[in-house]
């Protein structure tokens, strides 16, 4: 199924508006050419509504927001559910600042969202309000394992309930949920925590995904995380000595552009729940 | 004579004040300090105006644009005319709103370029006033082949007699006029789509070329264009298996690097019309 | 020595706030992450205070500045005062305008800084108020050389003496100096300026030795000094035909991750004067 997810996006190519952070955001375009989307990076209020009417899709990324562009991200985002396009969530660093919970949590109010993707952290603070998250990293505390598993999953879906969005947990094992049904998602590596940006990229490859697939938001989000994933395993397997972080970036977006839809299909390790 | 056009570059060393977009901006210094210039970024209109007093060329890029930046492109381009020094328009994404379309339009009215540089649909918009641009990258409808070439180079050459400047349109034929005379250049590689901001890079270099060889813009011009096209060749040729995208956006801006001025005249393949 | 620096490094992890520039934005991150710290990107005046509150450390680099991001420098450097948190300063191209000399001798007035990281123009400027900074490199005249050694470490020393900080003028040789001691560090590569942000990069990186050896900030800056000059010798060494800037960029962040605190003790070149 991850197959015919992924061939609607290389078919589709479809157009993503990032209103997005500075930090990653050329990874950002770059993963979107390598799936086979199209980017554009638009954060001026005058413009965002216009840039997302062309566009099949939107992501909402608050690192380095500020009020300018958080004023953006709300015409954008209501733009967007007024054309019925699908909306992405990262909640960057929800839980670091009362800006970013408050930010974070006054556009779950005013927009719908397909998808919000996030670490642990960031979306505990969402559903809670407020949060503990240090820096862009999920918790120690928070880490989703094998062990606690089963509660996330729980919290996943009840919270997917109370958004209506398909909610996308990522760290050592993935959960992807709408309110009934979770993907627990066994790809990636390690490594991938000391690479900049890779959530962020996973995020517009979502809102690619999704936006080619609309009928199916929850399996899209999981074949994007899946193939994310899969595409960190095979960047790890290419690794030579003296290859570090930056390399295995560059190697993680190669194994996304050279990735087919029959690869995700037999690469995609998860089961349902 | 690219030689001689390239060898100026790598000798005078020439620093180019880049007023860009966060997408790609780091790209443009990198192939800037590859090419043998110099970068500097400030958006600041504060300090523009100084910052292009100390540079030998300017680049104006509407990526990202917004009113503040929009200011200060104004007041830098403005004191670039001033002191007689080569503009570079790129005008990324025109065409694709109305804040982008007019802004370009009206930088246009107040600011003689050296260079226009963008794709097809984004030159149509500016000579039109109207665009159909879809996103960042050309319009289907619109692409540049050897069907409508003629028609391409007329195109070029009025507009170019009708704003002054050299124009450079890219795309799988790129053609570079001035009004009289048009380079028809057959460098590159269609891989280049898969790269964000190869035509954002090919702009800051081309300010380079034309800031060390003021008396030949035209010329400068399309040395620039052979060589990011040469430079597209050599990457594509070093590709290895699972090697993509990102890998690709690396050797481009490593093959401009180890590019020497005999190297460029070898490699370039135009046409003059 | 520099062992134990690095090894505190790896093992507190700490998280550094960055109000940054967009140009090298990502690679500071990513450098942050080889060496084992986090990075944390924020430069909005509402969540700044808070920002700090919750890192290691603090880094004001004024590359690409503006007047909202200028209030939101002042703001997150005198709340890591108040908390006692080291802030380093990194003043790229003051002397290149007026804004950025200003900004920069101001910033020096209202806070404390742990470590001014420059070249020797920015430096220079610094110490006499004005300046003749050639964009964002050292000026030719102005260079470090064995010859003016002497007189630079003489200068280095004044400078940590007057501003209580300590003082690094990177360059072919590099200068540490607190105002009793000086590290003359002859680590590197003459390549490592064909990068762009390698001192952005190493600004955020003597900003995690910092705050990990909070107790030895000399120490701990040489030894960021020194394990940056390593790794672009790794580089260096690692380069291949057909590898440039690019690649060369992409090497230097991944000997950070390779090196372990044995490497860089064994790696050090330096005298201590």
């Amino acid at each position: 199924m991850f197959k015919d997810i992924f061939e609607n996006v290389r078919k589709n190519r479809p157009l993503i508006h990032n209103v997005t952070n500075y930090v990653t955001v050329n990874d950002c375009a770059n993963i979107l050419l390598a799936c086979g989307a199209s980017p554009i990076m638009a954060d001026e209020k005058e413009e965002v509504a216009e840039i997302t009417s062309i566009c099949a899709g939107l992501v909402v990324n608050i690192g380095t927001l500020n009020s300018r562009t958080i004023e953006s991200m709300r015409i954008a985002g209501k733009r967007a559910n007024e054309l019925n396009r699908p909306v992405v969530l990262d909640p960057v660093g929800a839980g670091a600042s009362k800006l970013r919970t408050e930010t974070a949590t006054s556009l779950l109010e005013e927009i719908k969202f397909a998808v919000i993707r996030g670490n642990i952290s960031e979306i505990k603070t969402l559903a809670l309000g407020v949060g503990t998250t240090k820096g862009v990293d999920a918790d120690v505390a928070d880490k989703v394992t094998e062990e606690n598993l089963d509660e996330t999953i729980s919290f996943a879906k009840a919270f997917a309930e109370k958004t209506g969005a398909v909610v996308a947990i990522t760290g050592a094992v993935d959960v992807v949920a709408d309110s009934k049904k979770a993907y627990c998602i066994r790809n990636g590596s390690p490594m991938t925590s000391s690479v900049t940006g890779t959530g962020c990229q996973l995020s517009a490859m979502t809102a690619a995904f999704v936006a080619a697939n609309t009928d199916r938001p929850l399996e899209a989000t999981a074949a994007a995380v899946s193939a994310m994933g899969n595409a960190s395993e095979i960047a790890r397997d290419r690794l030579a000595e003296g290859d570090g972080n930056a390399t295995y970036r560059n190697y993680i977006i190669d194994a996304i552009y050279n990735m087919t839809p029959e690869d995700l299909e037999k690469g995609a390790k998860y089961e349902v729940r």
